[in-house]
Order: structure tokens, then C-alpha cells, then sequence
């Protein structure tokens, strides 16, 4: 299996009302085909849904940070790390101020699963394609260093991929063995994207993957956690 | 920037004493590159190494799992979370019975980013390009369901690629922006090596990556950590 990845450049910028599907469609070097992944990074996702508010101060950031929490899982010094609304445990809740106006923050997108769905919606109606689409973000982990890009939306693809009950080389039965295909689909798009670059969205071409998964079932249930 | 990513079939079983880098060479479906990634799942570099134990029963493995382990950070029935020796926090020390012969278990390798140096040594001389070297694993994560491939050994690349200083669109300088692009780079490897489908091996192409990291430079130290 052959998988090529490219980013998408010349996007620009995008302001709360704009359509990311045609602005993705206008700034893509070829066509898209079936089983296409389209990656797109939330924060212009959260920019076209509005989802930036006036952060003038640290204080203003902070009570934005909060007011974006459910609940504050550990804090030491400047680092806060939250459970979100949506239950994803990051950072700051998400809450971001770089590749946004000085004085700004972008927060995550309310529901980014849906965020997907229509996304993805758009970009088939338009190209007479399939689709997959994942919308993503930039996570911090315990016990490794460095950050990773998770998927914190997904429309058109299976959130785990279940290999239990497979077999593997020699015939054994494969025990526990389901893969976040969706983080590691956001890590590759990464790899494209990068930080600083102004790419914002990546096409992941050569997967066979279709599903109905949601990002939110990648969040660990509390009491299937050991480490909260 | 466009990234290819393919797997290598047709590798077949490794044994101790084999060759892994020869192996690959004969398996590639073309030629290297400069820059080429070769990311090889631990457990054919594991087999080569020998670190393969007779584990007839579960008191057998689970005798393993505690001498391969430096400390256990969690358990709750079959599952333990160990910090090995490396420093990396896993399931059972790494120990797996998956694609091994019933009765036997694979180890990590003893020093995973030595076995990477040697590797990519053995391609470069072979083949006259420059490589990176990635060796992987399969880990969970704390507070996201699933698994993906992490790095636990790499040659020829950054462990972490730090964006700090550089400026986002907008000309403000980003904050903290350590990228561990290794295990990017294991994430988006694994979508073409998958977990039953005997390609131990796949090549990334495209990324202009040179560098000297070590994978255990991922490890956070624990005075780092909120959560061990």
C-alpha cells in the first residue's frame, strides 16, 4: 500500500463566516479522488466558526482558559492542563494564541465532530467524491516529550481501527489491539503542515479507511483510566 | 512539500543472527534515497538481537514482564504499566506474544537506538545514501482510547524538532513548539505497515529531516511529568 501525503498551500486567511470547504477546494493543486483524507488543522475550523475571542491580558486569557475547562486535571506555574468540554485533556484547554491577531485567541471548535460532518459534506457535494475528513490539534502527552497532532473531529472514517480477533503471521489470535488510525492520520498529515509554515490542511491519499467513528470516542472513559 | 510512505513486503520470519538491513535492501521494491526514512517495527530487530524468551505459561511471561521492567507505574488485572530500563512507560515492559511462535515472547531490544545507528551504518554502506532510521513500537497513551506506533530508537534525525523563535503567520513568536516528529513519523508509517498484515518495514520519503536525536531523549523526566 502506497500513501502519499501533501499540504495544501494558499489558503490565507480565514475570518468567522467563510466557507473552508471552497476555500480548501480553490487552494488544492489537483483534484480529489475517493478515499481522499482531507486534514485540516481546527484553528481555522474554530476561526470560521467564530470561535476567537479578545484576550488583551494574561488575565483575560486565563478566565477564557477556564471558562473552557470542565474541570483542571494538574496546573504548575503556566501550564494548565484541562479537560475540555468535548472531554479532550490538553493543554490550556485548547485555548491558543499563536497563528491568530496579537491580542486574540482561538479556542476549539464547539462540536468538532460536526465540524467534520459538514466540512466533509461540502467538499463531496462539490467534488462528486467519498471523503473522509479530520480536523486536528496540537496535544502535549504525559511521560514522552514533545508535542503530536490528535484528531479532535472526524467525519467518514472509523475512530479505532479493530484488529482483535485477527490473526497474526503465525495463526495467533491478536489480543487487545485497536488503533487510533485517526491520531496517527493527524500525526502524518503533521509531518506536511508543520508549525510555522501556513499550511493548514493536508490530503492523505492511499487509505482504504471508511467509518462513521467520532473523535469524542477516543476519549478514555474515567474509570477505564488509570492515570487522571 | 509531498511525503510517500510504502511498506516492504515480503520480508519473512527473522531469526537470531540475521541481518535486518540486507533483508530490507533484498525486500525493497526500488532503490533509497537521500533522505529516506526506514522505519522497521522493534520486533524483527528483536528477533535478530535474540531477545526472544521461551514463556510457556502466564507466571513465565509475567516473570519477564518484571525483570524487564525498571518500576511498575500501574496495574489493574492483566494489564501493567512499566517504565523499562530504556525509561519508556509501556504495557508489560514491552514484552508481546504477537507475532512470535506460541510459547515465545518478543523483548525491546537492549539499546533500540544503538540498534537503529547500526542499521542505518549497514544501509548507508550498502546503498551510498544518507538515511534516517526509525525503530518503533505500539504503545497506548493515557486519556485517548486506542494505540498508536511511537518511536523507541531512531539514527540520522532530530528526536524533537523545535519551533521556539520562529514566527507563526502573523509574525508572533511561537511559544513552546517541540515537535516529536520521530513518532510522527512511526504514527504515519504504521497506517502502511498495519498490525496483521506481515510488513514489518516502510520507507517515508520527503522530509528533509537530518539530525542527531536519540529516541530516549523523548523520555520526560519524571521531575517533568504530572502524571506518573
Amino acid at each position: 500500500m502506497n500513501l502519499e501525503i501533501f499540504g495544501v498551500e494558499g489558503i490565507g486567511e480565514v475570518t468567522e463566516g467563510d466557507d473552508v470547504a471552497s476555500m480548501i477546494l480553490e487552494a488544492l493543486p489537483g483534484q480529489l479522488q475517493d478515499f481522499d483524507i482531507v486534514v485540516v488543522t481546527h484553528k481555522i475550523v474554530s476561526k470560521a466558526e467564530g470561535a476567537v475571542r479578545v484576550a488583551a491580558t494574561d488575565e483575560d486569557r486565563w478566565a477564557i482558559v477556564q471558562s473552557e475547562s470542565a474541570s483542571v486535571v494538574r496546573r504548575r506555574g503556566d501550564l494548565t492542563i484541562s479537560i475540555t468540554r468535548h472531554g479532550f485533556i490538553c493543554a490550556n484547554a485548547g485555548v491558543d494564541r499563536s497563528n491568530v491577531m496579537p491580542g486574540y485567541v482561538v479556542l476549539l471548535p464547539r462540536d468538532p465532530d460536526a465540524s467534520a460532518h459538514r466540512i466533509r459534506r461540502r467538499l463531496e457535494r462539490q467534488t462528486g467524491v467519498s471523503l473522509g475528513v479530520v480536523i486536528t490539534d496540537t496535544f502535549g502527552r504525559p511521560w514522552r516529550r514533545g508535542l503530536t497532532d490528535v484528531a479532535i473531529g472526524v467525519s467518514g472514517l472509523p475512530s479505532l481501527v479493530d484488529y482483535r480477533g485477527t490473526t497474526d503471521t503465525f495463526g495467533s489470535t491478536l489480543e487487545v489491539t485497536e488503533v487510533a488510525a485517526i491520531d496517527e492520520i493527524a500525526s502524518a498529515a503533521d509531518l506536511v503542515m508543520g508549525k510555522a509554515t501556513g499550511i493548514p490542511v493536508a490530503v492523505v491519499r492511499g487509505l482504504r479507511l471508511v467509518g462513521d467513528g467520532r473523535a469524542t470516542d477516543l476519549v478514555r472513559p474515567p474509570s477505564e483510566d488509570l492515570f487522571r
